[in-house]
């Protein structure tokens, strides 16, 4: 057990070093939240499959439960219950355009996590720091509970619970709990929990911030010694069990008979009660489906959840998204750790694309009905929160300024914004493969239907008891 | 799929030149034994534990249903449903006495299999050979189900169904079916289907040839086209079903509440009915168990089929054996591949410390008693058959020049044989921890009680179908 708890102060002791500055030790938060009986017991896992150059390492680390996808090395290292998706990372000889310059790849872009102590995160996509572009760099950094760390290089960060970096590079930064950023860079800098933050260059800015006490209280709270607490935690916790026989067995069937064409059911993902998919819909790894039905091109992405809902079709549901009781038109986008939760007497219902900001929170107490083309954000529990948490993109896209409204201050031009977040849901599901026709169009979603995956368990007992061998895997 | 037959195309050409002078084309035998869709279907797997260096290698092979513990390269080889177990190898620094002269080891031996096509064969042990102390070596070879590479190494080999190559180095040999070899030395030889030979130096060679149309009529024959045949395939092939479930799960709790100090049942081990197992048992991989008592420090090697049947203890049941309705005395030896059926009302007796030689067939027709300490071989139907095919070890142990016995053969020296088995029984269940005290005499029954597996699959579609990943692991 030695080498293991060593590994452990090890992480800890160089995230405390790169945030010396803020006086933080992160050992009390994080220590409890992987017991060294899970990081024996969970086994690893990694996709084999022939739409990306394979190229694992594994180096003195534990990786219980982990899955990984792409190219991928990890050393010194605890990754508890962490998605690591690299299947779109960039390979050598794509040409990248940045701000009018255009960059060529020198080689296949790697995933690199060192020193660092990640648990339950997703780590995605591919780094979006143009300085280097053939390197997503992890390293120094510690994550709790389902943090995501979506194109972003970090190094000596502290991601708090349910706490996501998107496209953006960070230093020496402690992300709060519930906190989204998506800012390009940052560093050195605390963001306090549950902020939503968004900036492109001088172009706009969105800025909403939860009440820290009704956030706290309710959903998700976060204390050295204790962990996360809340809703959140308890949600997940209740459908743990529902995870568990996944991973019991080595070979799953698929839960439905015939797949409809260009559709794919990760065999890691939940299946529970009746659902309907159409064509070209893609269920993720740890995606959770009940009593659900997806339209055509509708994507469920990992951690997410999705509950006696339809979505009718081109719906993104972002990582860690949760959807429960809801109607939603087509194309409407759920972005990253939202929670929208109905009742079967409070059901929530949109019109077509509409756009959830990443990190909203819809806990229903009446049914609440969104017109089409809306953009929501916060907190949102009645018809009349929309009022502050709400804006039609048409409203939006006129806005020359700045516009507040409620706790949300958003500055620069609303077009510009409105363009951005259009462009990148496209982005999403021509990714994901949504457009399929048969022959053009190929993206995750008939990619990831011939996987198979490879289990990796840790050394039983003896001095390296809980660390994995070295492993390289190559083509 | 060209790849994975390209790759099978390979290997039996690689053996082929190799057996030029016997103008045989291995092919045909072979193909239609490792069917493409089960190179796919099956993952192998290999034992991650803290007792034996960890270092393997996996290059350019397609290694379906395989199982590895202990060092060991492969590359460009097909390894269907095989075992490889290499944890006995030689470590650096260890001595080795060969005739009087002390070699030193240099370097960790490796077990290194390539160009090769080995199907449901056991590889075990270490490499007699003193000319090369640190590889064991396996190259352009090729070998049918159930044939046993025991600590010999061999280069450009065809090994028949169920035949065993025992301490001996090969080169450019054909072993025939059901024949079992353990001379130290050949080269450029055929050994004839059904011979169990023995040659040690000058001191002593046991030659037992069986009626070749018993055997190819009963119990196996091997042609090709059409593949092994007979009762011991039929045996094998009845019992898969039973294997099967042992594969489904990643992690198997144990058939026993509480294992007995000392013993240890391995996880791919059947489990059948009751069963009753003392102190320092050890059970290992694909042992089968139905209805069987094993006494203190007994144990059930690979592949072995122990059914209701009361071993006493200190027994030794050898890679391949069979053992059904027997009672069996303490420290009885049955040697590799040996087949003893008995029926409820045939049942097979034996006294203590009988030595079943390797590739004995005993297949009752009337209930046959063994008296204690003798030695037994050949082909035995009923009691009468024992005059011909057993002597007792005090009656051999005085022959100095030779005895003839029906369609066996001994020259030299008795005692010197009797020793030899005597002191190579004492040595296997040593090295099985037969003898563990709680303290010191820990040998595979208590060494194996804490393994992990990890599991790997081949790429599933494109290119490089059927073929696994290029994969290295070190400690």
């Amino acid at each position: 057990m030695k080498e293991l708890e060593k590994l452990m102060e090890h992480t800890i002791g160089r995230v405390n070093i790169n945030l010396r500055h803020s006086g933080i030790d992160v050992g009390p938060y994080l220590r409890d939240m992987a017991p060294v009986d899970n990081l024996l017991k969970f086994y690893a896992f990694y996709g084999i499959w022939s739409n990306h150059p394979i190229h694992f390492h594994f180096s003195r680390s534990n990786l219980a439960g982990s899955y990984f996808l792409g190219r991928c090395k990890v050393d010194n290292s605890i990754l508890y219950k962490c998605d690591i998706r690299g299947d779109e990372l960039k390979e050598k000889g794509e040409t990248f355009d940045v701000d009018g310059t255009t960059l060529t790849v020198e080689d296949d872009e790697v995933i690199w996590i060192k020193n660092s102590l990640l648990i339950k995160t997703l780590v995605h996509n591919f780094s979006h720091n143009p300085e280097k572009l053939e390197l997503f760099l992890i390293k120094n950094s510690a994550s709790a509970p389902y943090a995501n760390i979506h194109g972003s290089p970090v190094e000596g960060c502290f991601l708090e619970p349910f706490s996501t970096v998107d496209l953006t590079s960070l230093h020496d930064c402690r992300i709060g709990t519930y906190t989204y950023v998506n800012v390009g860079y940052l560093s050195h800098k605390e963001v306090e929990s549950g902020r939503v933050w968004i900036k492109h260059n001088d172009d706009f800015e969105f800025n909403y911030l939860f009440d820290n006490d009704v956030l706290r209280n309710r959903y998700i709270a976060f204390e050295p010694g204790k962990g996360a607490m809340g809703m959140f935690m308890d949600f997940a916790e209740d459908r743990k069990i529902d995870f568990q026989r996944l991973y019991d067995v080595v070979n799953l069937d698929s839960p439905v008979k015939e797949i409809p064409r260009g559709a794919s059911i990760n065999r890691y993902s939940v299946w529970k009660g009746k659902n309907n998919i159409s064509e070209n819909v893609l269920v993720s790894q740890r995606a959770y489906l009940e009593s659900a039905s997806l339209g055509p091109g509708a994507n469920a992405q990992e951690n997410c959840y999705i509950s006696f809902s339809n979505l009718a079709g081109y719906n993104v549901t972002a990582h860690g998204a949760t959807i429960i009781y809801a109607n939603m038109g087509k194309k409407c986008f759920v972005g990253f750790n939202s929670f929208l939760q109905g009742k079967p007497e409070c059901q929530l219902t949109t019109g077509d694309e509409c756009i959830v900001m990443p990190h909203t929170i819809m806990d229903l107490s009446e049914p609440v009905n969104i017109p089409g083309r809306h953009l929501v954000w916060g907190y949102i529990r009645t018809q009349a929160d929309l009022e502050e948490n709400s804006i039609s993109l048409e409203r939006l896209s006129k806005i020359k300024d700045g516009i507040e409204m409620g706790n949300m201050r958003f500055t620069g031009n609303g077009e510009a914004f409105v363009n951005a977040f259009r462009h990148r849901i496209d982005h999403i599901l021509e990714a994901n493969g949504a457009f399929f026709d048969g022959e053009s169009g190929r993206g995750h979603a008939q990619k990831g239907q011939n996987i198979s995956f490879n289990i990796i368990q840790p050394y039983p007992r003896g001095p390296l008891k809980g660390l994995y061998p070295t492993i390289d895997i190559e083509p």
